[in-house]
């Protein structure tokens, strides 16, 4: 585990039409769900609805391997099930079609050790 | 001090002239402006650029008067420098044109208490 994370910014389309249905999903989300995340080293993760149907999510990564981490999050079948409800709400804006969620390019960080 | 800070997600437009200047200006941002951000209990401050000119913000509040605090920011002389430089770098996108950043309504937050 690491004791200062990898930041991650990502954005992607909710289509509006589905937006009641992606809030309601995640309101109650699964703990099958929250548990893989968990394992896989994921924390302090949060979804933001912002103008235009975008959603912006923020997280942070504790682990030393996120390919595999990741990897564990793709074949594990309840988050696969999850997927499948939520991945109809959603429109990528990766240009390159190869992931839902487009990372973005973090500009600014307020240094840990300016704290306290 | 909270324990368990409060989280804010906010959204502007950078104009598309101004990119590079606001990336230089947050790349090396100025002690006493962090200084300030520090002593008003903000902390975890990152910013992301998305596509379309858009800025994510996502930053922790750990203080019990955030009013206080901001407004604290706000009378900061160093601050008020800083933003003289990085206003016009920026174009709100709050519908009442009360603040620069507009606050994003958080739709999801993975428990705490999930990790470990």
């Amino acid at each position: 585990m690491n004791a200062i994370p990898k930041r991650f910014g990502q954005i992607i389309r909710v289509k509006p039409e589905k937006l009641d249905d992606y809030i309601v999903l995640h309101k109650n989300p699964w703990p099958c769900v929250l548990e893989r995340l968990d394992k896989s080293n994921i924390g302090n993760y949060s979804i933001f609805l912002a103008p235009g149907d975008l959603l912006f999510a923020y997280f942070e990564y504790f682990g030393q391997d996120l390919d595999a981490d990741l990897r564990l999050i793709a074949e594990d079948p309840c988050t696969q099930k999850w997927w499948y409800e939520t991945d109809p709400c959603q429109q990528s804006m990766d240009p390159d079609g190869k992931q839902q969620w487009l990372d973005l390019k973090e500009v600014f960080h307020m240094p840990a050790g300016n704290r306290g």
